[in-house]
């Protein structure tokens, strides 16, 4: 017998899953349309040319490759180039191929909105898929801070829409470069360094600081500790070493806090954020229930360089969408709008016209109601519509056919109802989760 | 130089076709979930166990193959055993797999739709790609003639959301085994016939009429001549040869009459759809304006056997989303609701802060607004605004700020408005497309 289990890393998703998945990602998309950015999509595969880059190393190794096919695999068995394509492991590298390639045909500057899976070949564990969403926003073309104010806000607002509020969690890599300067962090130790600072969160700031002073002696881990690794940064501080840095910094928190308050947009100069494309702002999204960010983001301004086009400047963020559902399935409880808002049982073959004709009726008035897709007991339709999660059962037997009426069961109260179409489309309507 | 180009078959979409894409999906799922329909994901990778399954064969060519990694990959060098994951070819196997996996989490019966992309390694040419959505929608676990309605219904409904109103072509594979029954065709002969049949929109009646002579001898091309291949069925005949499947076929029909008139839906005895995977209704969405069907669906009632499901009843629909897609694009003219209702010009950084926040109150009203990412000539800015095909332009300088007013420049009229913040939201809410 053939397995029935997806394959390791991979997902069904059940209905009342599903139904939040796609009523937050619709919510997303929606929010980012509001701010302007234009939805672009781009295909799943890329060649591998394009995944691998110059650099690839890393990354090289999460690609899930395509085996070439008919002649070209002939050719190749034997060889070590048995793949010609693989799926994409984020939407950031896509879009810069796509923005080298179409830019003649975009508008500038370019707001652009990219939903859609993106697979890695990790080792799967608890939380972590091979395949997932992202939900990435990118202005590219523009060197202006408002960039930043612009990603940021629209991703926050999308979170808000969600009643999910995170933080804001900011930094720039150019102040980190002035720290490392002014420590005097040797360059072949920059990237460790690095990788230490944004360690703070997970482990905390004296085991950061007792690494640090391994790595780099104590004078430059003391210098760390006083910049850097305490409870409230010290901002003037941090100016006299990095001015323009921390302008910048300043300007985006000001242009944010009328929409989002100051207490939600937090400077931290510990900041790094792995990915080393980014050549300006960085920052994350992150929320008191949650271990890791529920997504993040800057500026990258040279990403396009492996394309051929030099020096576009561009700036993104990307909501991690299984983190966010991990949040919003633990607030899901019971009967979400997210289900029809009522059944029409058929009580007889017979009645099945009047049933279809009601139920037509009330969709146009934009309500979601379920037609049970056979006849038979009314106790088994009722328990259908229960395991749909709908709040009514209607019924048009003959009695209310007789009368013109719809009898509505409420299954949470088991109360019974007779209903003209009006009053029960009112009912409905105002029978929300 | 990395090339730009995506792989050949897949498509990058610029933003204004990627709007019309993404509002004609929001469309179809809220259509299909008005009906009671249920959102699932099943993964985009499945094993090949189980694309493959029994018969492979045909499918098997169309497979991308993931190739294994790591230490998998290197003890299969050598044989043919490179890969062990598929991109799925479609989203009904999947289902499939899904039912007989969750089957006991899930209502019953099962109404679900599954939007997804899929993949097929065919050869690209124009109009035919190698990822492409599907938009399906199917009940499984109930033999009654309501399913049938049912997805049909829907999916004529989310047809109609779009202005987009295809015919129904409506047939039965019992009344076709009937038909070759009764024309004694040998059962050899009989796959190959229903192919011949099936191209009957292609070539025409008497192209196939010849082929069949051909094929099956003189009386037995004449009898699917006078049954089958003529402009208009004869109902009576075709009822005394398979009184069961008509009745069924006639009940569908009256069923959907009173929400989609008779003239939609047409009984169409040499309808065959190539999947063999059918074993009832069989049915199609033709558009008047396209060559190949927009779609189509029946019922199948042994698809999960290969998962150890035995006879479980099921049928549903599936939306060709990139046909529908061609004609969307057709009729898609100028500005559209896709497009920001305005642009929000920045006059300089000291009035970025007024701009910021006209644009969030304005969003707060349901209004779509783009704020202009930078700041400088408003020149400039205007002409961004036109190219997101964006109505209005809006102005705060520093005469508007003085007075509390936004300026408004209608980008079609060249005319310009000072407004309040009330009636700017006004004038945009009433400058829909």
């Amino acid at each position: 017998m053939i397995s029935t289990t997806p394959p390791s890393g991979f997902r069904d998703y059940l209905p009342q899953t599903c139904a939040l998945r796609v009523r937050a990602l619709e919510t997303i998309s929606k929010t980012y349309r509001s701010f302007g950015f234009s939805p672009i999509e781009t295909p799943s595969v890329e060649s591998l040319e394009v995944l691998t880059g110059k650099g690839g190393g890393e990354n090289e190794k999460l690609i899930f490759k395509i085996l070439k096919r008919g002649e070209k695999l002939e050719l190749s068995l034997g060889t070590s180039e048995l793949a010609d394509m693989g799926l994409r492991f984020d939407l950031t590298l896509p879009l810069a191929r796509y923005y080298a390639k179409n830019q003649g045909k975009l508008p500038h500057p370019f707001k652009a909105y990219h939903i859609g899976p993106v697979w890695r070949a990790e080792r799967a564990q608890k939380g972590r898929y091979r395949e997932f969403m992202q939900c990435d926003v990118d202005i590219v073309g523009s060197a202006s801070l408002q960039c930043e104010s612009e990603v940021i806000a629209a991703v926050l607002s999308a979170f808000d829409a969600l009643s999910v509020s995170p933080l804001l969690h900011l930094n720039d890599r150019n102040l980190l470069t002035a720290l490392c300067d002014a420590a005097k962090v040797p360059g072949d130790k920059r990237a460790e360094a690095l990788i230490l600072l944004d360690k703070i969160d997970k482990v905390g700031a004296p085991a950061v600081l007792a690494e640090m002073e391994a790595l780099l002696g104590r004078d430059c881990a003391r210098f760390f500790a006083d910049h850097v690794l305490r409870e409230k940064p010290d901002l003037d501080r941090l100016k006299a070493l990095a001015p323009e840095a921390m302008d910048r910094l300043e300007a985006v928190i000001t242009s944010l806090t009328p929409q989002f308050g100051k207490d939600r947009l937090i400077l931290s100069p510990s900041l790094v954020r792995g990915l080393d494309y980014y050549t300006g702002t960085v920052f994350e999204f992150r929320h008191p229930q949650m271990p890791i960010s529920l997504g993040g983001g800057g500026r990258y301004d040279r990403l396009t360089e492996q394309f051929g086009l030099a020096s576009v400047p561009a700036c993104g963020a990307s909501i991690g969408f299984e983190r966010l559902m991990l949040l919003l399935e633990e607030s899901d409880h019971g009967r979400t709008d997210a289900a029809p808002r009522a059944c029409m049982t058929v009580f007889s073959p017979e009645l099945y016209p009047a049933a279809l004709e009601a139920a037509a009726a009330l969709r146009k008035q934009g309500l979601d109601i379920d037609v049970y897709p056979g006849a038979g007991k009314l106790k088994a339709q009722f328990k259908y519509a229960d395991s749909k999660r709908s709040r009514y059962a209607l019924v048009i037997g003959p009695e209310e056919a007789a009368v013109g009426r719809i009898k509505a069961k409420d299954l949470l109260s088991g109360q019974e109802t007779l209903e003209t179409r009006e009053t029960l489309a009112a009912l409905l309507k105002n029978s929300g989760a």
